[in-house]
């Protein structure tokens, strides 16, 4: 068999056997398919897409080009947790203290950032001393002791995602949504999980523009998950404005600190939504209500810090981000952006802009070789509904230079607006399936 | 602007600008656009084809990419004469002596086989010492010298061809019209023509199998030929059956020889057909008919003969393929098929099963690496209309060995067929434009 023929049955669309798709997944895994002969065909797909039983096997056999984590003596259900990235969206940190608190044993594989929405490794790695890769016998050890780990994604899970990934970006093919479930859930199921919990964002700053192709993607992503054996939870969850107050790696650290603490805003309500949702069908409580009391209480009671201590130590931070007082490095400027639109109720603080203001002061990734500055990011003041007075301060950027701070800045101020009537925000979670 | 985008604007069907194709055709030429991209863009063009004013530009930038020949000095009009390739397709072998015995001048670029269709670098070379590859200078020295030259095709033009056909036949996108067409037209302008004659094939042993898609690939060359100031005349012809009695390259070049010695069958009508066609649209008459009468007097009276012989001599042939005792290699084993299907008259002697004979008598390429066999080939002794009697001979296979004689025989007598009643042949040019 060679891989014209797969092209061409791709491009005709009479569509590819389980055969051709495990040849696939194996000859990008290990370079014996030329690049050039995968993008042909990962264009093909774009038109001709997976139908749901070519999903489930391109999954599989993509989990299966490398290793594949064994959780046995993990105390089950074995958990993963995945977003599919946001402006400002430190959920991961919350949540993961957060849930082992609540007994559940979570081991996550995470990836690095690329445009506007961050990645929780980076965020992580900004912390000094924070190992973000841990061996397959590490995570299971630190899983073993204290309920959670963490590890940045390996060449050693699924390798043909990460040929066909790296591939995509490169030749505008990303946003297949059959492409996109079978990266995402052959990792999940090269890292051992049993069941996925997940959080579809939908809006400016998320990689689904609208409810309608979030709707899409989650519907394609819970029918993989039935055909492949490992169940998917899914939370719709609302991208238009930035999550939280912290936009950047160190930042939002700090934020996820400040609510492990006891801190609530609209990113807390979404942390405790999520823990709940994934109580629930962990099968910890048998209603969302009680799952949400376990989480505030878990929040409350010093339980998720308590565990968040431990984890940052077991990975090998070397700085208390939980201490009250702050020893983490700050950007050398400090920029504080006034509202310019006049006297109102903020009815746009537009996620992409100041995704896209993160990434140029130098906190998010261009392409994949850039080297990201931790410090760098935009605090914002303000969020959809609230009040706010003329000139009153709306953001503050946290920059290397002066010159970045006032482009930023400008950036921003393009992406805010304000109206004289009250606006009410989006709900924070859009639907659950 | 990075290529990325452009696959993009492709993709969408918004469609690329004059500048986007410019730097595509220099990436391919230079290799500084990875294949990767270069496959996703001609997967994309499948599926969104370039409109005509795109399909110029693209030929044009593809034919700047390299060296461009100036025939300056040589009689007016500068022609070259192009076939889309078929089954015993060795016409350009009588047609360039032809012509140039009538008084044009024609330098011609010329390619290898691939698949079912030989290529005529491959036929020639199977002449002891025939060079193929003259630089540019001794094609112009030479056709002024005698009137015709000829030269496999060379990296030195339209590079960037080079670069996206290898591509296009790595990953099923060679059918995409316009991109045939800027591949085909690229080159001819590159090569110094003013003008074209084209030959496209129609039929099972055809580049395009059916009537209705080589009429489309004809316009589509007749009007980027408009486009590009390079007038192109059509001729779509019949290829259901091999044309002629010889299939294989050392076979080719002995038919072609007998053709301008005097010998008359359907193949010596289509070259006479050709050569009327062009010396009308060359302006050396007024009619198709007096083209007729001046072509058949070219080969009757020798002139033809004669100027082949000079040519041949002119590119080194060492063997004098044109005498009446045949000096050329022969094949191993010679095998004679039988009609198997009783007695009646010829309803189809198939020429994708002859052309696929002969590759698999080595005869032909399945890929770029193979090495041919020059005296490899079936003679096919019957055609569609003639009667046939029970176990008449009706091909002679020429083999390297016994068992492969037999295996290519087999495949012969699968596409041969009888019928009871009276079978008229398909016209054999089936439209002119």
């Amino acid at each position: 068999m060679d891989f014209q023929s797969v092209i061409a049955n791709r491009k005709s669309g009479q569509g590819n056997t389980h055969l051709e798709l495990q040849m696939l997944a194996i000859g990008a895994a290990d370079h014996s398919i030329p690049d050039y002969q995968l993008s042909a065909w990962l264009m093909a797909e774009c038109f001709q897409p997976l139908n749901e039983e070519e999903t489930a096997w391109l999954t599989v056999a993509m989990a299966k080009t490398g290793a594949q984590l064994d959780l046995t003596g993990l105390p089950k259900p074995w958990i993963d947790k995945h977003s599919t990235g946001g402006v400002g969206d430190k959920t991961t940190i919350v949540l993961l203290p957060l849930l082992a608190s609540c007994g559940l044993t979570i081991v996550k594989m995470s990836g690095r950032g690329l445009g506007i929405t961050g990645g929780t490794v980076d965020k992580l790695e900004s912390v000094p001393g924070f190992r973000m890769h841990l061996t397959p016998e590490e995570l299971k050890t630190q899983a073993a002791a204290i309920g959670l780990a963490i590890s940045g994604q390996t060449s050693h899970l699924a390798p043909a995602d990460k040929t066909l990934y790296e591939l995509r970006d490169a030749t505008a093919t990303v946003e297949s949504i059959p492409l996109i479930v079978s990266s995402i859930l052959s990792k999940k199921l090269a890292g051992g999980a049993e069941m996925v919990v997940l959080d579809v964002k939908c809006g400016s700053g998320g990689f689904m523009p609208d409810f309608e192709s979030a709707k899409k993607l989650a519907l394609a992503l819970s029918e993989t998950g039935k055909r492949i054996g490992m169940p998917v939870y899914i939370s719709i969850t609302e991208m238009e404005q930035p999550l939280g107050r912290m936009v950047g790696n160190l930042l939002e650290v700090q934020e996820a600190a400040w609510v492990l603490r006891g801190g609530t805003n609209r990113f807390t309500e979404l942390c405790v939504e999520l823990a709940a949702h994934t109580l629930v069908v962990a099968e910890c409580t048998d209603s969302h209500e009680k799952g949400l009391s376990i989480a505030w209480a878990a929040l409350r009671e010093g339980r998720a810090l308590l565990k968040a201590k431990q984890w940052f130590a077991a990975q090998g931070a070397e700085v208390d981000v939980f201490g009250i007082k702050d020893r983490l490095p700050k950007a050398k400027v400090q920029l504080t952006v006034s509202n310019p639109k006049g006297k109102g109720y903020v009815s746009k603080v537009d996620a992409r802009s100041v995704g896209a203001a993160v990434v140029h002061l130098g906190g998010g990734r261009e392409v994949v070789t850039d080297i990201i500055d931790p410090t760098a990011g935009v605090e914002c003041l303000k969020h959809v509904g609230d009040q706010v007075e003329e000139d009153e301060p709306i953001f503050i950027v946290h920059a290397p230079s002066n010159h970045l701070a006032e482009q930023a800045a400008e950036q921003l101020r393009e992406g805010f607006e304000v109206s004289e009537e009250p606006v009410k925000p989006l709900p924070l979670i859009l639907e659950t399936l």
